[in-house]
């Protein structure tokens, strides 16, 4: 059931995130407390040694964060984030970031993201901190109407 | 003219980068040890909480560390990285992040970058470690012609 | 075999360790690519504000993350470390700290550490980066001698 | 005036702090927004590679980061550090920890201490996150009495 709701939370969040429209990330899953997306690199996202930018793997990082930190419908918000780049990945190669809570305390929330490629290599760790600031993410109304 | 020579490395990643293009990332300006990039948010840049994407931020701040460890025509990786995140941001706000190089020592590099609105809040602080990897950044000889 | 050899690497750094000593240290268990280490909070481990010290909180946690990034008897150094401090701890708590390697990648080893008190909480979570710098920790012969 | 009263709270946390005494940590100098912090590596400091511990440098930046973040006599916990370790230290080096804030927005503070050694060299980097917690450090009569 809640895991049932988290999915509700991410496809959300996901259908507000423009971000996630233009790079092209889409929800693989979600359950209370996890959440894994998915982009494919393309050519317009290199930097300027031509391969992914850095930026856009802590994005993709960072949006599977906001699904996980916010699947249990209380909004939270990312207060800080490390990223640790492990692995140059090539355009063309399609990243899985799956994000797991670590542990939470009060309203502080500790989350472990792995990105992989379609080889299975780890190419970044994230490490997120998020913050709840209260409030619902989505009427739970509108998702029991869904079920 | 290492400031010089600094300009043109950065305007040559500049160049390169195609999120750069997308995000209307432009250079401010950049010295040896140093950049400073700004970027608008768009309505088209925000998360699934409406205010601008973490993700987003975290590239403007990258780009900046980016040109700042490659300033001195070494090519240069980052490895890790960590922001926190101050302050919301809304759309139509127009960032500008300011790298600067904390200390280097053999192949590592620290570099401090802070965002910044423009009503002088800091939204963000990023802290950027570096890696060296060798061979030249743009040939010296092309930074010549154009003097 | 592999957690044979770990352990007996955990040993010796414990016993090479003055600090360990020093602050009471003890090494509970260990195994390729992952320890556990406890520390009791003494009187005299306290910071100003009379809490256990976020610095000895910090040696605990990296004195596990060593003893795991050592633990396939490559010599193994820390290059960053964070830490998020999520309970405040008393004066006469036991603190278990746990490392396990989350990813390695060429030298770069990426590690979390979870901290927690006999009540279970969570009192910090630590992710290390470590970069192997070649050599053995101990001889295997000398390794082989005890079995 | 406020870097009259920075160095009282700091002499007052340095008098707290068991371990500061444990590790001849020694208050350089304070003032309002940062802080001073200095310390001899002895013998009984080492790792098990027999070099400086790594917990005990973080334990030294994290007590000018302390000092630093109560200087305006707020009471101020930390929530984060990352620590950069950039050269090995030797037994019988001296460090200098110095604080300095970066930024500070609503409860959240943003410090850097840079740790170095007396030939100069930095041999550590350290970003904290501090968080307010309300109530005064010490009582300002106290402080005024010693003008």
């Amino acid at each position: 059931m809640s895991d049932k709701l988290a999915k509700k939370i991410a496809k959300s969040l996901h259908a507000g995130e423009k971000t996630s429209a233009a790079f092209g990330i889409s929800l693989v899953d979600a359950g209370e407390g996890w959440a894994r997306a998915a982009m494919k690199i393309r050519p317009d996202m290199v930097n300027g040694h031509n391969v992914a930018h850095g930026g856009l793997i802590f994005t993709l990082a960072d949006t599977a964060f906001a699904w996980a930190c916010n699947s249990r419908n209380v909004v939270t918000f990312a207060q800080h984030a490390a990223i640790s780049f492990l692995s140059k990945v090539e355009p063309g190669e399609t990243l899985t970031a799956e994000a797991r809570e670590e542990t939470a305390v009060g309203r502080t929330g500790v989350y472990t993201v792995r990105v992989s490629a379609e080889d299975g290599r780890v190419v970044a760790t994230f490490q997120g901190l998020s913050r709840t600031a209260g409030g619902k993410v989505i009427e739970e109304e509108e998702s029991k109407d869904e079920e």
